[in-house]
């Protein structure tokens, strides 16, 4: 494989959503890397005819001996279970869907692929399965056997990490711990220098209370946790910023020295990146053994082969894969 | 006192910061309002000497018995006991900053001013001064024995309101209680009514949890405190969308439908606010018997007399006053 034309595994996802649409709507561009679409192919002529795609005929020789063909769309071909109506998605195609990572995961494992595009799935239809999953990123992280991974949102030009996920906002505080946060900023900073070309990356921290805590009058985790956790690692030579105020560190004075946000949680961090990058942000999971991207929305069922919905995100999805396998050290 | 034509008291703050640079900065606009400026005339002539704006003559004649003139600054004189050293705030001038402020809540509610705009003031210095002094806000609420005040913040084109303001993060989820909840609700609907000229305002309000709490899966508060509020007040005939998750409600489907985002904590709904209105917002104080804004930034001692601080904010919260006083019903 070239160093230079990545090979990338794009997850069509949830079959009764917009991820098959997405991926169709690829045929209409063409990216400095060869993709390969994991999906059923009968479903891809079918959603394509449905959304009024002329397809000629699908590649599903994929050729991995051979050096990735740049612009070329080419099909790993799936079989669904059950017959996909758009819109109404079955427990009974989950199986599919695993499928589809699986084969994506052991891909970049063995260096067939560069790296894994995800289009979005359905939580609750694969738990209704009978099968225990808590999402993408977690799924990826057991079947890697990654200790700890980083959340990462990222528009052309804003990343916004960050330090918890998707937890009650009353359990955040206690979640923020010297030992996590520890483990974040170090996760953060080697894939930031190893897959973005930063050798020295510039974090900007938030705090965790309003104004930063204002020197323990707001909270005291700043002085408890934050500060003696960034201290240690500037220490040692990271390029760490902050704890700063969250409502003042997105402004043009800040957020031009940084390469990324750090922020304590969810709410903090995304209302701001999505705010900016409405539509084009893409979600970058940090800390696997491979590349991974995806895009930041859901299967959005109401769309599903109607051609409204927006491809924007998996566009700069796509385009992160690229530059992380092109940069990759 | 005309209906069309507001006169303004403006608070210049403490005195070692830049509240009376942006004051000064005030003749070089005309607004269609008579502005009134709270403050130590020497400190005035002083610092404009400084900052080489050319004063000629200040008025201290207020007039209050005729009506105000559009496109004019006067001057309210009041004296420091205590030289000013720009950058260098004592607590010898504490009482100056709280004579501004009772100077301009009596003349509010005397009615010689039509609203109040208050610059940057230090909350640790008046304290130091052996005055216990939480902030602006709270101060203003004791004086008019309001019972429920609601942080607005506002640009041009985006109003955020604040459930809860500033208190440490482990604390906000026990403060969202039904009660809260109701009274904020209903005084920012009053207000926008009686204010801004908006007979059924459309209030989209944040849930406190990511993704609204999808449906209790990570959080509960959404399920049992604000679903039943919102439908409470709902029934009552209010306009409330929601509980939304944050970071999808700040994009352009929803924002374009909201003449308010109600956020539930400070660092939910201010770094949007910012990063969207950066340095032009404005601090809006409703639920007061008097009209109230404010700048939304701090004393920036550091470019107190530099001429360097911007004066953007100030002026919408000058806009936004003689807007509310136009359109108060």
């Amino acid at each position: 494989m070239s160093a230079r034309t990545p090979r990338l595994i794009i997850t069509s996802g949830e079959p009764a959503g917009i991820g098959p649409d997405l991926c169709i709507s690829l045929i209409n561009h063409s990216f400095p890397a060869e993709l390969v679409v994991a999906i059923d192919p009968n479903l891809f002529a079918e959603r394509a005819a449905q959304l009024n795609y002329p397809i000629t005929k699908l590649i599903t020789n994929i050729a991995i001996n051979e050096p990735p063909t740049p612009g070329a769309l080419k099909i790993l071909p799936l079989k669904t279970p059950h017959p996909v109506v758009p819109g109404q998605p079955t427990p009974d195609n989950a199986s599919y869907i695993l499928e589809q990572l699986n084969t994506a995961i052991s891909g970049c494992q063995q260096g067939i692929f560069s790296g894994m595009v995800t289009a979005p799935i359905n939580k609750s239809i694969i738990n209704e399965a009978g099968i225990a999953f808590s999402g993408h990123t977690e799924y990826l992280a057991q079947q890697t056997l990654s200790q700890q991974v980083v959340m990462m949102l990222a528009t052309k030009d804003m990343k916004v990490a960050l330090v918890t996920t998707h937890h009650p906002l009353r359990q955040v505080a206690n979640l923020i711990t010297p030992a996590l946060l520890e483990q974040v900023i170090r996760t953060l900073n080697k894939d930031l220098t190893r897959y973005f070309g930063l050798q020295k990356p510039t974090i900007l921290v938030c705090g965790l209370n309003p104004h930063a805590g204002e020197n323990g009058y707001l909270g005291r985790e700043e002085l408890d946790i934050i500060n003696p956790t960034l201290n240690k690692l500037k220490k040692e030579g990271l390029t760490l910023v902050g704890p700063l105020p969250a409502d003042t560190l997105f402004t043009p004075k800040h957020l031009k020295t940084a390469d990324v946000v750090l922020a304590m949680y969810h709410d903090q961090g995304l209302p701001v990146l999505k705010f900016h990058g409405f539509g084009k942000a893409a979600n970058i999971t940090l800390g696997l053994p491979i590349i991974r991207t995806s895009v930041d929305h859901g299967t959005a069922l109401d769309l599903a082969g109607s051609g409204k919905a927006s491809s924007g995100s998996l566009m700069t999805a796509i385009e992160y894969a690229i530059y992380m396998t092109q940069n990759k050290q």
